[in-house]
Order: C-alpha cells, then structure tokens, then sequence
C-alpha cells in the first residue's frame, strides 16, 4: 500500500488539496490522508470550507508521498518548526515530495529546495526567491533525482497529479485517471497566466483580494 | 449578498464540489455555503476525504445559486424526496440552478431538466438518458432562459464555474478567477474525454473502479 499524505492547515487553498486528491484517490492500493496539527476539522482560506484532518503529523511521519498544498495560511508555517521538522523528516524516505501553489514556500522554509528551480503560484514568486530557490514560471518542475515536484498555482496541481500517477503506476494509469476526471479541459477564457490577461483583470485581482483579506 | 449552496452527501466527488468552489469563493458578495442532510462531516467516495456540512438543507431553503455535484452517493438521492423537494422548490426562486458531474441525475430525478438537453459525467449518460433528458457530450450545457446550467464530469465544473462567474458579475470577474486559480491547463495526456483514449485506458477505468467500489 502506498500512502498519500495531504497535510492542511489554517487557511489552506482548497483547489490546491483537491485537484491531487482527486487524481490520486482512484488508484488501487494508494491511500490519501489529510494530516494536520489535530485531528479534526480545518477552514480555508476564506472560512466557508471545513475539511477533516484524520491524523496528525506524528501519526504519519513516513508517508511514500506528500503533496503539499498552499494557501494564505502558509505564512504561518514557514517558522513552524513542527511542520518544517516533519517535512524534513518524511522526506527522507518518501518516494516523491510535491507542492502545489504556494505549497513549495514550505518545502523550500524547510530547506528542500536548496539548490533547486521551482515554482508556485504566480503571486508568491518574490517570496519563493528569497529562500534562494532559483524562480521557474513552468507549470510543473521535477528534480527526480531529489524527488522533488513543484506546481505553480491551485489548479496546476491537476495536471501535476496527472504526472505523479505516471510515475507511481505507469501512463495507462495516469490517462484513465484524466478520463475519469473528464479533465478535457476547455476553459470559456484564455486568462490562466500574467502574460495572457490585461490590465483590468490584473487590477479586479488585487480589488478581489484585498476585498476577502 | 450573494449565496451559493453546494450540496453535500454521503459518498460525493470532492472535485466536482470543489472545483466550483474555488472559483466563486473569491468573489467579494458571495458566500458560499456546504449544505446536507445534517450538519458535521460527511464523507468522499472512498471515505478518505471529510468535509463539513455547516447548515441543512432546510437551513439554506432559498439560496440564489445552487451547484449539486456528483459522485456514486447521487444515486441514493434520486428517490430521497426531501432532497428532491429541496431542490424543486430552491429552484423556484435562484438566478442559477447548477450540477456538475452526476449532480445531472438529481436535477433530472427532481423534473428540473424535463424537456431540455444536459450532460452529465460520460459514464452516467445512460443514468441520465432514461429521465427522458436528451443527453449532451458537450462540456457545458447552458439553459439560462430556464436558469440551468448542466457540466460534464468533475473536472469540467471548473470550466462551468468561470462562465458562472461571468453571468453573475462580468467578464473580468471571471478571467480574474481564472488568473487567481491560475488556471491555464497544460494535462500531461490528452485522454480527458472518451474519444481520446484507446481501449487499454477504459479497461484500467473499469478495473479501477471495480478495485475502488
């Protein structure tokens, strides 16, 4: 059994849990586990979502794989020894240590970036560079050789899952899993990056964000 | 005040519900709000996901935006009259009335897409085929003289919810979601829809979800 560890906390982004969670949870003999601080339940970055943790840190110290997922709240665990001590540790002996959005800021707090180019949500990329990681905008970033994967914002976590399960399995298993997502992805707008959207969108992000922060 | 409900049951797709979710939740003026049976946690597919459901359907009588997401737990909810009910009479007085995924099932066991066409998850068009629903492969299937919006499977609730956003706000709403959700898909496979993939990948499908159910 291979075991999949998601940890949340305080003002997660939800997207950035899910979109793995939801590629990873219909391979056979993988299991997924939300991890926290407690057990019990934990609100996004807005309040109006409670996801149950199921075990703490401690009760899944050497999970196969991590994927751990960003939001506002990461802030606070970038000097929380606990969460840096556990993803240090796991990573030891993990088959593969990944982030999505600003998920990496921790893996990189935590000192597993060093060296390393990553990603994470276009936002938060001033902050990824002052751990001294080298800045990708790429959607996904592997180091396979340090069994590291990076994401950049919410939703790339979907198509990095994808990856994952490749590796994990093999691509026959990675392709049923996008069938059974129906990820065939036809998006209405093509607004997904900085460099595809105009000013006014850029200006109704920063309006948006300081409206619900 | 703008109020989305997005119904919970036991055995959902966490990323039908979620997908929606974190598309909306970060308009100012919009709450969004877990709705269900009874307020606590209630569980995914496979049990590994919790997530809260913080009012009952009761609770939530009149929301102005309903998102209903799928998942094998529909289908014990096509004969539950007080959901069914709920959804009649909430219909009545929303701007939108939407499912994603086999959400369909439930709007058809309702009577809410009697003479129109809708999409559903593909494995389920048979399901949604004997309501007497025409059945659509589109992704998205809009009725806004009707206020029904139908999506395709999990993932294509993304998609429905950045349209969703323009109708409710503007344009630039939307594509200032789409950038916040960073969402400028680039899946490792095109094998997102039936017609893409080749027999190996449906016989995994369906030997993943024997494994799984």
């Amino acid at each position: 059994m291979t075991t999949i560890a998601i940890p949340l906390f305080p003002r997660f982004t939800a997207l950035d849990a899910i979109g793995p969670y939801e590629v990873l949870q219909r391979l056979p003999d993988h299991d997924v586990v939300f991890i926290g601080h407690a057990r019990g339940p934990v609100r996004s970055d807005n309040g109006f979502l409670g996801i149950e943790v199921d075990a703490t840190f401690e009760e899944l110290a050497r999970p196969d794989v991590i994927v751990f997922p960003g939001g506002i709240g990461t802030r606070s665990l970038l000097d929380d020894e606990r969460v840096l001590d556990w993803v240090r540790q796991a990573h030891e002996t993990t088959t593969f240590t990944t982030s999505v959005c600003t998920g990496s800021l921790v893996l990189a707090a935590a000192g597993l970036l060093d060296g390393l180019d990553a990603t994470t949500h276009w936002g938060a990329r001033d902050i990824l560079a002052k751990y001294g990681v080298t800045v990708s905008e790429a959607r996904v970033v592997e180091h396979l050789d340090r069994r590291i994967i990076t994401a950049a914002g919410v939703s790339s976590g979907i198509d990095m899952a994808l990856r994952l399960v490749e590796l994990l399995v093999d691509r026959t298993a990675a392709e049923a899993m996008q069938l059974m997502i129906e990820y065939d992805p036809q998006p209405p707008f093509d607004a997904g990056a900085v460099d595809k959207v105009d000013d006014a969108v850029i200006e109704r992000v920063g309006e948006y964000a300081s409206a619900r922060n």
